[in-house]
Parts: structure tokens; C-alpha cells; sequence
């Protein structure tokens, strides 16, 4: 594996809202011993090797060649004319008396103009936005900031993860389909191309990791994967698994490997962010929706348990409410069945904060997405599946979504990576039959 | 291994309350075709072999050599003199007009007299007692109930599986310490050997696999494991994992997983049937406690992760309520921290069934420890853990309480046990790095 | 008073659904001494009279001189063919056993074509449909259908009650203006003119008092009023007070009677039946909604408290989710706060049950109008708001939504009616100043 | 009536903890511009006089001649040698940044050496004690204290006001029988004489108003009120109507005005400040909970509504959770039942800050105390029951628990001292009939 744990390495990213100044906020925090990067397993998490007996059980940093925290570099792009310290205040996610103590270094992050499109997000508009003669300049123009941006920090490599907002529901239609039409279509102008696919292909062209936290389509096409086996790019997505599903996706294993039937599945979130916002419109929450819905089918796997699963009446509602700003609260109510299909009920109430879940997720994206990169493994990184509502995978594979196989699957494939024994909690050999 | 799965299998119950009623009554009902086995993961639930693409998934029943529901017999002891039919109405579990349609069969079930001692459950009295000059003297006359139920029946194997009450906390004392000891003590009528301990020794003396579904020791000392070992008895416990408990192993877990800190969780329930009125006796409420409150500890390894952990406040109360009868219902209030410390909290309230929930536990456990036995497997069953607060193991070892470690040692035992290939969810080669 | 104690009162419901069906059901059960009419202030509620410490409070049905209830005769109109048993069957509200044992009582109970019309109430059909050559004749034949029923049943007074569903959202035009124009949109046919006016219109010109269930105007528009006033007939409305309504006219009296302070308020539904379906249009949910909102303001006075209710945002939800049938949940949050504005939360779940709740409420809207009728009080009753989410008023008035004014207005009334002292509860006299 | 508006008034407080420095802050804040007094209705709440049309409503401060609350000095007892803003920052109830801003004014505050008596409350200790050669000795020190105090601040006139924590349960026992065996026990150090009593007596000596804001007895015995007539001095207590108790108060009554039935209600609180700590000594739980559990009951009226309440049963729990500090969560179960006893359940969960729904009552105390001083209203003063979860009454009567018959109390009395109409919500002559 090429070590690169020394040198410095440039997170790149598109929207720097709520949870990308979160995230940046916390690490430079974390640097100065002024917080810990709870929530990421990269940082807190260990790995078991060998036999319980053996007690080997490092924290994964220690494990696995990872990034340096204070050897991450960071700077990104914005519709808004803001620094990151502005951007943080105005998110009213951490606390003030934090944000004064990081300021200089907030400051002094470059935030690059944007490619924007107010088709594709329509609530939002905004004054700090690339021109470009066609689609094709305006990702090169992205590369060019991406030059500029390693010059300026002396970042050698780097990973881009879009933490922007959710674009409008699209299905893949033919420009997609290849990249030579892809590439086609930027030159055209083609209009389901969006932006956030041209930051993809911006990132993928130049061999540069790419993750997708929103459920919109970005590099999830035919074409950038294409791309990516070309230039030998890891790929992951999409939608940050936070609050309520991720929830969805504790639960829903447990009652399953229960066996325990579902007749129905009520889920409502109540948000007050630029999030609930956006979502606000139709056709940016049919995206979200599809995401969110998703995740019951292949974890509860109806056709093979027709009799608990498959009258399953899944609603997901989400609600803008402005009272509680980042602060989200998704109400679940489950009925389920059991015994003789006698009915009983679980009411989960999540008072949970979006970008506080959000932020470790994208540290430990971009530090196993550098990590990848530096083990030669391209394309689709189905081992990453544990952080997305809606993980993509090879296009014969249904994606998996029961967070505990995809914790299994991330660990193992670490493991694997490092040269160990895989663990399959048979551990016969610990009893005397 | 030796089948018999057309033979009768004799499933021998001390304690014929709600639990045993609700488990005996299901199955018959299945077997007249009245209703379905949900919640029995041997029954309903499915198991993948090989790879993904494979698309191999069949149901565990039909996998694993297990015998079959309509070759079932059942049988018990109780303190009350009354019959299976009569025992259901009173628990007031199940519906009336379907007991009415298995009435025959549930009142020509035997219910022997029982080993009983008042100091054990106090809240309890019976007037249908076995007597004896000491205590092998019961144990003997165990067996002989034993005996003639086989015969009564045709039975030609068996499984105990204890369904009474939580008996008062006690450590395990020298008496326990050896088979030899315990002997003498049994003939000495020694204080520290308790009524389940009576039928423990009864079954493991036969070579009668044996679990117990209450969390006071019955066959969780090293004298009855010595005996197990002599007489090759597969032996599983303690508690059966239903209401707060599943969920809390459920969804710990999934909070580890994702490297979430926990300062505190608060558990109350409230339940109103016999169940609540025994654990009303703090004695009895402290054995029970002890099971409740161990399950964390392990699974969220405090001295891994003690940033997140180490100053987890963990309090579990029971209530008894009587308005609800056998539903109950746990609250559990979890105050979790993510990035950079900041407070969330979730709130999970669970409408169950008490029997509802255990009744299926029955039901796998007795056909996977009748496997067992055939398999050769003798002693503690550790991949049984699946199904139990308070899972014995090896005593160098820690319990697993983790519901999803436990589910890929159980079906991993499974494959391993067919001569499957286990699963590690790697999965790398469905695709081109 | 007149009183008509001895005399059969009729009581005459157009949509003789769920509602209807389980207050019918439950009157004739009560008659037969197999339930109790639980919910219904005017059989179960005592009424102080005088002084603390006289100790006289009997029950409302004892002091007020009431239609006993085996003197009610039912009968109504719908647009299935079915009789109340099948209806009652259909409904899936009350237990089975019970209904069969009132089955022929049920059979027996007319039920007669509707007057319906697709426009107003879009996702249901019917096939019991009266035709007319206009919407006054329909009236007609609605009033010929009352004679028909007193003459069958022997009734010598009657109340028309409202309990179909929901029609779609209208505003009063000029139609619904003046009784002259309003009649003659009867004759011409004026598509503004629902059939929920056409049954009122009826009822008040027979000088028939008239309650109206639901959300949509049909008596309370100025040309029904002038017709009252002419006819002499009480009338009340709209939409009955249950579930989560009913919750937040009982809370929110008692947050603003401790000067909390709110800043949000977000409300979601999930049922089942028909009711949901029928909501499911957003044109009829918009009369629904309309009705749920305008319940805060009117209790919280914010012109009044501008500090504390200026900036509350209310959001009201409501989810068609079939696994639940009749049954209903509300699920509320609310963000308060308090002593320099320090935020608390309040959530509260309603597991209820809709007609359970609606029935009482059919129940004694009809004997307290038919009371009202017999002391000559005609008009808007205002002292009926208890019951009802938008309560009609005298149009210089705000409507009265706190639970407990409405409480002390009714029960004043009725002290006021039978000649007793009004209570203030200042109660200065049991003490030495 | 007397007006010492333009004077100060002494607000004199036994127990300076988390609730006594969050009103004293937050008055001063208030009065600095800093903060509004939310959750006091002398501050915030209007009072409608007259008819609904002729739109009289002022606030109550500018109805009734209140003290101003820039008029205030505040001053107290505690067992620990700490100045109010030490106590504050400790309490970790209001942020830090608006204490700074009120340093010195809390600095400067008097905070007298305590009577105190471990005996009384034994999870606590101090070191801030006063010595006594008995009882009456002791109370003569704070009578001493008292003139100190109005020497030191220029206060013409005081209220006491309570707010330490629980003392032991105690019955009231023959030296409370009669103020001059009271007295004689307080010169022989009687056992039954608590600190409260002794804080009690020093006041009502003096002729101070004094209320009780915790459910031990202290002025609530017989002697006391003796000596409340001779001295002419409002009295009023017991225990203020906070979190779980409120709601209940809000609840119930909405329950009963609906007839609904109630088979259980379960109660359980999770709280982690001194309070918490005090009330895990289960003696001091069962003041607390005896305090708690009769609110139902003269709300309910089970002898009146036997088919409604007789079978109710209520359980309090208390649990001390650190992990919340003073934060406080209750959660309640209610299983209600309707129409023909159908059940139905609702779940409250409330996230509420113990001081800070403490403080604006402590705040309205003073104030309506000090008006019924000027107003010669002396003894027991029922009309603020609303603060009370044992709201003190004449012996002959039932003390009053539903929240809204106490606010019309509280407001019809306000109304009579003022010579207004009483209001009865009557309203018939804005109709015709």
C-alpha cells in the first residue's frame, strides 16, 4: 500500500452548509484538544482480531493506515458568499464560545464559487456562482479550483465527498448511459445533467475518490462509473445515514431476526433547517422519499417471508418545522405481530441533531475512501454501504442495508485489507462437544 | 447424526403458566392449521447458503434436520392443580373462542404435582406439591414423572425447558462447586439448592437437554455442568430475551456501531400478570435485575471505548401495574452523545406481549437443543445466547449479549453443522478491484 | 318546560357509519343492561348545586329532565344498502359477540336512500341514492322520509345529527346568504348548495333540531340561522371533539393558564377507516385542517400574550394508514418554554379509538338539544361548543375552544335552566378573612 | 386597601438552591432588561373583566396594585456558606454568560446561617448552621435575622417563602395540636419540630405572609394556624405544582369533564439534581409521594363516578438519574376507557426544567401573598391552590386539585378583592332565545 499518512491530504467539498462546517469545525477542534470526534468509528471504534481469547482488539486508526487528522487540508464550494466561521454561525449547530476559539482557521478555508442550477434546487438561490460557456468548462473549471486548492495547502492527494443540498428527482436517462454521451452531453449542455454530477465527474476525471451524501443521482450513473474503473477512482453513496433511518436500519434486522411480523411502518421527522426546506418541495422530497423508503425491502426480504412482511404498509412523512432549526425528531410507530399473529406496537421517539450524525460520517468516509485508493480497490466501495440510506452496489446485487452486515462486511473487509482473519462468530473451539 | 424426526419429541415443562399455555397452545393450534408459528426463526425464518448470486435461502426447518411440530408431545409440573385449559383461560393470553377449539387436547395434557419451596417464590403458594423425605427423593420422583409421561406418550426423546418463576438471587455456594457435593447436598436437603435446581438434575441425570427460561442459577453451576459432561446433555440459558431486554440488545448494538457515547439509560416497564406480582419481591426482583442490567457491559465494552461509556448510568426498574395483565409495556429513555459531545436522546416505548414473545423462544429452543443432542453437542450451547438475557458461557469467556453476533453465531452453527461455508459478508468478489 | 319524558324521541342520523352505528349499537346495549354508556356527561356526569358543603351533586340525567334512553327510536340515511348490523360488521369498532347479540334489534332500523353527490365527498361511491328533479325536491323527500320514520316508529319529536363524512372545502357565498336565495338555489339546482345543507334545511324547516359531526358549514350559514330563528329550532356544531383535538383544547387551557410560552406545535394522525380514506383528498382534508387549526388561537389570545404565542407555528398532519382500522393515534409535540424563555418539550401519544369517542358525544348532543327545544331556546346553543372542534357562534363573538370554559358554560346553562345558583368557584364564604 | 407599591418588599427565603437563585436571577434579569418573567401570570397573564364584547382584558400587574418587581429584596437561609451566584453557577440550571452579567448583584445578597437538622433530611449536610439552646431559641435567630435584613435593605414589608427540600414524612402529632404546645416544644426541643416549623413560626410571628413550597407539614398544623389568625398572616402551601403533577392537574379534569374512565395511570420521573438526591431516601419519597398521589382522587371523585374511578390504580415513581442534572422528565401511562368501556391509552412525555417552572410561582407567591396582606386576608388562602400540588384548605372542605377550577378561584378572587363581576361563563345574553 502507498503510505501517504505524512503528507497531506485535501477534503473537497461541494455545499459547505450545516454538516460540511460541522464536520471541518470538529476535526480542527479535535486537532487542538479541544474535542473528540465522537461518533466516527475511524477515530473511537476498535476491531477485534484473532480469538476472543487472544484479546486483540486495537481502535482502527492504530489498525489500518489511516489519514492523520491534523495532515487533513480542507476548503470546498458554496453558493453563498460566506467563510466557513460565517457559515458556522449562521448553522446555529455548535456553540458559539467553540466557534470564536476556531475563527482565524475557519476564515482562512477557500470557498470556491459554485456550479448552480436553480432547476435542481429550487428553494435555494444564490450570489456566488460559476459562468461557464457550457457544462464541460464548468467542471473545468472545478479541476482548476482543485489545482488551485493543492497548491495553496500543499494537499497531495485528495478525497471530494457532496454534502450540497438534495437535487430534484431524476431517473438515469440516456446521457447517463455511457460516458462518451456523458461527456457529450456537458458540451451540450444536456439538462439532466446536474451539478452535482459535474463536481463528480470533476473529481473522478482527476482519479480523486468521490463519496455522495444526498440521495440524488451525482456519481450513481453508468457513465461516471465508466470513468471511475478508467481512472481507478473509489466510488461510495449515497445519502448520509443519519437520524431516522439509520434508526430504521437497527430495528428493522432486530425485529427480523426475530421473525417477528410488521403490518405496518409509520415514520414522521419534524426539521427546522435549510434541509427541511429544501425538502419542502415536492419533488426534492420524492428523491429523499425513495431513499428513505427503500430500506425496509431488502433488509425484510418480503418474498422469502411473505407471511410477516409482505402486507407491510411503509409511510415516511417529512415535515418542515422551523421551532427546532438543526435540531431534528423523527417519531416512529411499528406495529408488529407475533405469536399466532398476535399485534403489539414500538413507539421510537429520536431527538437527534442532523449534522452532529452527519459530521463523523463524512470523517470516516474520507479517511477509508483514501485508504482505498491507496490499496488499488476502484469503483463501487459496496464496504462503505454502512453509512448510506441508499448504498450502491454492483447493478446484479440488491444493495444491503441492515446496518449490522454492513458493519460485518466494513470490519471483515478491513480485516482482509490488513491481512487478518476474517471473524465469523462460529467459535466451536472455544467449548469441549 | 441420529434422526428422529419422525419420532415423538417429549417436551417436559416445569411451571405450566401463561408462558408454557401460550407456547403449547400455538403449536397445536399450527398444527390444526388455526394459525402460524410467527416468531420462531426455526419455522419461519430463512437462512442464505453460498454466495449472494446463488440465490439459495431456504427456510431453517426445511435446512437443519429438526423435528417436526405434529411430532411434538407435552407435559409438566405445576403448584396449582388445574389443567392446560384451564391454565390458558386464567392467563388470559389468548383468545377464548380459540381455546375453546383446542380444549380436548390441552386438558388431556399431564400436569404432575410440583417441586416447590415457598422460600424460593414467595409471593406464591400451591396446593398440587410433590413431598418427600429429602430432596433426591424429588429429584427421583422427577424422573419418575419422566417415565411415565415417555410412556403415557411414546415418546421416545425429550428436551426440559423451565418456564417458572424467578426464584429469589443467590450466588452460586460450595455446594454447587462439584457434582459430588450437590449430591450430598440433595440428599441432605441442603437450604442452597432451589427447586429448579431439583429439575435441572433430574433432566441433565436422563441426559435430557435442558434451558432455563427465568434468570435465577438452576443449571448455570459447575456441579450440573460437570453432569453434563458425564452424561453428554446439551444444557442452555438464562432468561428468555423478550420485551425491554430484546430491544435493548437490539438497539445497542447499532448505537456501538456507529460509535455514539451513552451517559445514561433508563428502563422502566410495567406488567401486570403473575410475572410482575413475583418480581414485586425484591429478592426476586434482584435476581432479575442482575440479568437486566448485565447486558450492556459486554456489548458496549466500557474499557474499549471509555470516552463513550465509561460513565454510562444504567437503571432498570419493574413495575407492577395490574391494569395491563400479561402486556406490558417498556419505556426506555437513552441519552446518547455524538460529535463533539452534543446531547441526543431517544425514547423507546415497546406495547408487548410477555408471551407472546417467549413462546416462540420455547419452540426453537427445544428443536434446536434436541439438534444439538443428536448432533453430539453436549454442554453449554453458547450459539443459543441468541435467545437469552443472561447467556451461559464458557467461564473464560464473557457473554455475548450483542443480538446480531449472536444471530451470526447461530446460523453460522447452523452451516457449520450442515457443512455449509460460513458467512463473513466480505463479499469483495462480486466485484473487479 | 314540555316535557317529553314518556314520549319517543327520534333520532335521525344521515351516514350511518362507524359513528353512527356504534352509538346506535351502544344505546340499545345499554338498554339491555350489557354495557355502560361510558363517555356520555349526561348519564355518567354529577352537577354540583349550591355550596361545597351542601354535598348535593346528582347525576346531569337525574336533575335535568332528559329523554330517558330506552325512549330513543333510530333511523337515518346512507348511501350503501346495508342494515346497521352489516354496517356494524363492516366497522370493525365493536366486538363481535355484542353485536350479534342486538342483531335483530339492529336489522330492524331503517335506513333510508341518501342524498349524495360525488362532488362533495370524491373518494367514496354509493348505490342508495335518491333522485330528484332538483335539490329542493331531494329536501322534500328527505322530510317525507321523517314523516314515514315517526309514523313507523311512533316518535313525536325528533333530532337530525350529522355523521357523514367530511365534504370538501367551501367558502359561504351568496347563496348561502339569505333563506330566500337559498331556497331558491334549492330549486335551481345552485352547485354551491351540498347535500349536508339539503339534510339541514330539512330538518330546521320541520322545526328539527340539528347538529352537524363534521367540518363542513351545512347549518351554519346565515340563510339556515334565519330559517331557525323562523322555525324556533336549536342548532349546534361543527365537527366533534375527539382525539387529538379534544387533547390539545385540554392542554393548551393549561400551558397558557401557566403563561408557558409556545413555539411550536406539531400535531400528526395516523387511522384507518374511512374517515382517513375520505381525508386522503386534499380538498376535503383542507376543511378538516381548517377545523384543527383554529383551535390555539382562540384559547392563547396571542394579540393578548404576544411574548408567549406571537411565533408559534402549528402544524397539523393527518395519515391515511390502513393497519389500524378504526383505531387512531395522534401524536403530538410541543416546544414550550418558560422563566426567561428556557425551551422544554412536552410529546404526548393518544392511542384512541374514533367512534369510541364520537359516540357519547351523538348521544348527549341529542338529549341536551332536544332539552333545548323544550325550553324554548332556539338558535346558535353555544353552550354546546364542548363538543365540538369549531363551535358555531354569535358572529360578534370569537368562538370558545378552552374545554373547561365550555365545561363551566354548559354546566351553568344548565343550572341556569332548572332555576339553581351559577358557580364561580370563589368560595371566599368557607373562610374567616 | 394598603398600598405599599412605591415600598420594598422583603422576599425571604429558607432553602437557597436551584429554585431560589433561578427566580432571584431571573427577577433581577428581568429588571434589567435581560429577560421576561414567562410562566408568572401576575407578569404575563391578562384577566377578562366584564362581557366577552367589551373587550377588557389588561394584564394583571396593571390590574391589581401588585408590588413592582423592581420593588424586591431578596435575601435567606442556607447550609452552605456559598453567596447566590456560587449557588447558581453549582445549580447548572441558567447559562453561565447571564450569570456573569448579574455577579455582583447576587454577591451581595444575604445568605443567613440555617436551622437545620440532618434528622429531617439526611442525604444532606452543611456547614452553615445555626447553633440554639432550643428550638424557640433558634427561631428568635430568625426573627433576628429578619430585622437585619429590613435594616440592611430598607424592606417595609416581607413574605417568606420555602424552598428547601423535603423534609421526612411526618403525621401532625400533639405538639402541633395547639400553638401553646408548640410553643412550650419549642423551648424543650421537641422532636416533631422541624426546621420548616421553626422557619414557619418566626414568621407568622412577625406577622409575614408565609408559604411552603415542598409537601412536608411545616405551617400545615393546627398550632401554626393559630397563631396565622392572631397575627393576621396569609398562609398558603403545600408543595409547588411543577413538572408531572401540573400535567396530571391539566389532564384529569379533561378526562372527567369528557367522562372518560380511567383504569391506571402510572407515573415515573427521572431527575438527577439535589432534589433527586434528597428523595432517594425513601422517607423523604413518601412525603413526596403522598403529595403526589392525591391529586386524583378529589379531582375524580370515584364516590361519585364509581363506574369512572373506583378501580383506578395510580403508582408514583421517583427516580434519582444524574446523567439529567436538573432537567426532568416524566413519563405518564393513562389506560382511559369509553363507550362501553372500550380501552384506550394515552402516553405523556415531559421534557421539563424543574427551576424554571418553580421560579414564576415563587414569583406569583410573593406577590399574591403580599397583596392578601394589604388586602387583610389572613389564615389559609385557598384561592392559590393553583401553585399546589397539596393545596392547604379549610378542615371541613376538600382541598381542590383541577387546575382550571383553581384558576377561576384565583381569578374570580382577584375580580371580588378589585370589585369586579365574578365570572360564570354563563353567556346567554349574547343570544336571543
Amino acid at each position: 500500500m502507498k503510505s501517504n499518512k505524512k503528507e497531506k491530504l485535501g477534503v473537497l467539498i461541494p455545499g459547505m452548509g450545516a454538516v460540511a462546517s460541522t464536520f471541518i469545525c470538529g476535526v480542527i477542534a479535535c486537532n487542538k484538544g479541544l474535542a473528540k470526534p465522537i461518533g466516527s468509528m475511524s477515530q473511537m471504534g476498535s476491531i477485534r482480531l484473532g480469538k476472543r481469547t487472544e484479546d486483540r482488539s486495537p481502535i482502527i486508526k492504530d489498525f489500518a493506515p489511516l489519514a492523520d487528522l491534523d495532515n487533513l487540508a480542507f476548503g470546498g464550494w458554496d453558493i453563498a458568499d460566506e467563510n466557513v466561521y460565517e457559515i458556522s454561525i449562521r448553522s446555529e449547530v455548535l456553540d458559539k464560545n467553540l466557534l470564536n476559539d476556531l475563527k482565524s482557521d475557519l476564515e482562512s478555508i477557500n470557498v470556491y464559487k459554485a456550479v448552480f442550477d436553480e432547476k435542481f434546487v429550487r428553494r435555494l438561490s444564490g450570489n456566488w456562482i460559476k459562468n461557464g460557456k457550457n457544462k464541460m468548462d464548468l467542471a473545468e473549471q472545478v479541476m482548476d479550483d482543485i489545482k488551485h486548492f493543492n497548491k495553496t495547502t500543499g494537499a497531495t492527494s485528495n478525497v471530494m465527498i457532496w454534502c450540497g443540498s438534495t437535487e430534484v428527482y431524476m431517473e438515469p436517462s440516456d446521457v447517463h448511459s455511457s460516458l462518451s454521451k456523458f461527456e457529450e452531453g456537458l458540451k451540450n449542455n444536456h439538462p439532466d445533467i446536474s451539478p452535482s454530477m459535474i463536481y463528480a465527474y470533476a473529481a473522478i476525471k482527476l482519479g480523486i475518490p468521490y463519496a455522495n451524501g444526498a440521495p440524488n443521482l451525482s456519481a450513481d450513473i453508468t457513465a461516471l462509473e465508466e470513468l471511475a474503473n478508467q481512472t481507478k477512482t473509489p466510488l461510495a453513496g449515497k445519502d448520509f445515514k443519519t437520524g431516522q433511518t439509520l434508526m430504521k436500519t437497527i430495528l428493522a434486522p432486530g425485529l427480523k431476526a426475530r421473525q417477528l411480523g410488521i403490518s405496518g411502518w409509520f415514520s414522521t421527522n419534524i426539521l427546522g433547517n435549510r434541509d427541511g426546506e429544501v425538502l419542502d418541495d415536492p419533488d426534492a422530497f420524492k428523491t429523499k422519499e425513495e431513499s428513505k423508503l427503500s430500506v425496509l425491502d431488502t433488509i425484510l426480504e418480503p418474498e422469502r417471508n411473505p407471511d410477516l412482511y409482505n402486507d407491510l404498509y411503509h409511510k415516511v412523512r417529512i415535515n418542515y418545522y422551523p421551532p427546532r432549526g438543526d435540531d431534528k425528531e423523527g417519531w416512529d410507530n411499528i406495529d408488529i405481530f407475533g405469536w399466532l399473529e398476535y399485534p403489539m406496537q414500538i413507539k421510537v421517539d429520536f431527538l437527534c441533531r442532523d449534522s452532529i450524525l452527519a459530521a463523523p460520517i463524512v470523517l470516516d468516509l474520507v479517511l477509508f475512501l483514501d485508504l482505498a485508493k491507496r490499496s488499488d480497490m476502484s469503483g463501487i466501495q459496496e464496504w462503505l454501504s454502512f453509512y448510506f440510506k441508499s448504498p450502491m452496489c454492483s447493478p446484479d446485487l440488491e444493495p444491503e442495508h441492515d446496518l449490522f452486515v454492513q458493519l460485518a462486511k466494513l470490519k471483515n473487509t478491513l480485516r482482509h485489507i490488513m491481512g487478518e482473519d476474517l471473524i465469523t462468530h462460529l467459535g466451536l473451539d472455544y467449548y469441549k462437544s
